[in-house]
């Protein structure tokens, strides 16, 4: 198949053969990442995955581009990448490429959909909305054994109405610069699609969904959000840091484990060069 | 409490003190274990929650019995056991134990209740039924990362609707010696009560219930199911089995961590010290 590897585009050139656009949902365990994007001298989710998918493919190198960069320890059950496949590769393996990641990646990544996309779709910058979903239980007893991996034990009983009031003080458009690391350049301002507090016995998940978050902003609205549920906060505590404009000093950020990517929306075919427009002119 | 320390019975004596009877509800995730039962130099459960228990209740020693003593890697979710313990140890830890012990224990390891039955309550020789599922998935992407330690990945489609007529022919009482390890003297009739196979998406289910379960039976029965479930056997051989009266050489031993206890049932307050005695002359 030597002759396919040399038929691979290098960057900047014109494609030697046409490319098929991929889209993968996957799933992984974060224990053991340090996080989505590759390092060069730790194990990433994205290191993991561009490895095995060259090996399944017989390409030099693959690249991914990915709907959410998770955090060192952050899950995902619901996250989505895509990159680009000479044709003839794909005519090739698409059919079987999901056996045949099964039998190279580590079991703590499942690629559990591989299909062919329009080239308009773009993991990234096509999305309309992620889902996270940060889990905690505070029953007496502490974490179920069998959940301990994604699941945050509080020792203090919670208040998931109070928790539920102040969450919902934070949906909309806003300037979220309180509840983020800043970066150079990036905006903070974001719209909170929905951010609910919900209680199944002594298991309260707190789901939100935005266009896009900025860095650590998930695990800081549920870090503010564990001040109120204990009683250390009044439920209006975490809307007022979005006045702010400048991170708070005073949230702390909930531990990596608890949170897990659930799900990435995206427009339905005929819209996605549209979003993408969209998406692109509000980051710059 | 040096005091209440040396009012502890010795093995034989009569009671120093009058006994409270105390049942905890456990789960735990096997796959750190050599299963339950105390061993010299392995970590067990029984092990590490006698340790647990007598380091919160200040006692030299503590001894539980178990409904369902599990093998090496095998889960549980609704295991229970019981001790006695001192009338006054109990009056000063019982309201506080669970948290104590949720301090204490390692997180593989979580005592969900602890309550005072009932001195006719015997957690083994009591118990009613217990409920074993074994899970399993047949996606082609293989295991969902953060159910992997509970869930067994199998690598071919796998037709539930044989498995669950096999199962059901299962049912009843029967001599299940061809499914179990032998040991010395135990008898292997035993009565299934229940016995299905279901299927939620990739994820199928095999539940069983019996009034016990003999060494390695439940792993058997699932490993003959797989046999038909993927087609090389028919739908009536695990049934046919049955009548063998010794161990089938060709059945297989499905692995031990898909496998979990979920309950254990026992009767009413007034029914148990009948029970134990049913429980105990069948056993002879």
């Amino acid at each position: 198949m030597s002759d396919v590897e040399s038929d691979v585009a290098e960057p900047g050139d014109p494609p030697l053969v046409a490319l098929t656009r991929v889209r993968l949902d996957l799933a992984y365990d974060g224990t053991g990442f340090s996080g989505w994007a590759s390092q060069p001298t730790r194990r990433t989710v994205q290191g993991e995955l561009e490895a095995a998918l060259a090996t399944v493919l017989r390409l030099p190198s693959v690249a991914l581009t990915v709907a959410g960069r998770t955090d060192a320890g952050v899950h995902a059950s619901g996250q989505v990448a895509h990159l680009d496949v000479p044709d003839p590769v794909w005519a090739r393996t698409g059919d079987t490429l999901v056996r045949r990641l099964a039998g190279v990646l580590p079991p703590d990544i499942r690629v559990n959909s591989v299909r062919r996309v329009p080239v308009a779709f773009d993991a990234r910058f096509g999305a309309l909305s992620r889902r996270y979903e940060y889990r905690i239980t505070d029953a007496p007893a502490g974490v179920d054994p069998l959940s301990r991996a994604f699941v945050l034990g509080w020792p203090r009983r919670l208040d998931e109405a109070a928790m539920a009031a102040a969450a919902g003080q934070l949906t909309g458009l806003h300037d979220f610069a309180g509840f983020c690391k800043r970066r150079d350049g990036a905006t903070t301002i974001r719209t909170l699609q929905t951010f609910t507090v919900t209680r199944d016995y002594d298991r309260l998940t707190c789901a939100v969904v935005a266009d896009a978050f900025c860095h650590s902003m998930v695990r800081s609205l549920v870090g503010a959000l564990l001040a109120v549920g204990e009683g250390r906060r009044p439920a209006d505590w975490p809307a007022s840091l979005l006045t702010l404009g400048r991170r708070a000093d005073d949230v702390g950020v909930a531990p990596a484990h608890g949170l897990t990517l659930v799900e990435v929306r995206y427009p339905p075919d005929d819209e996605l060069a549209a979003r993408v427009e969209t998406t692109r002119a509000r980051r710059d």
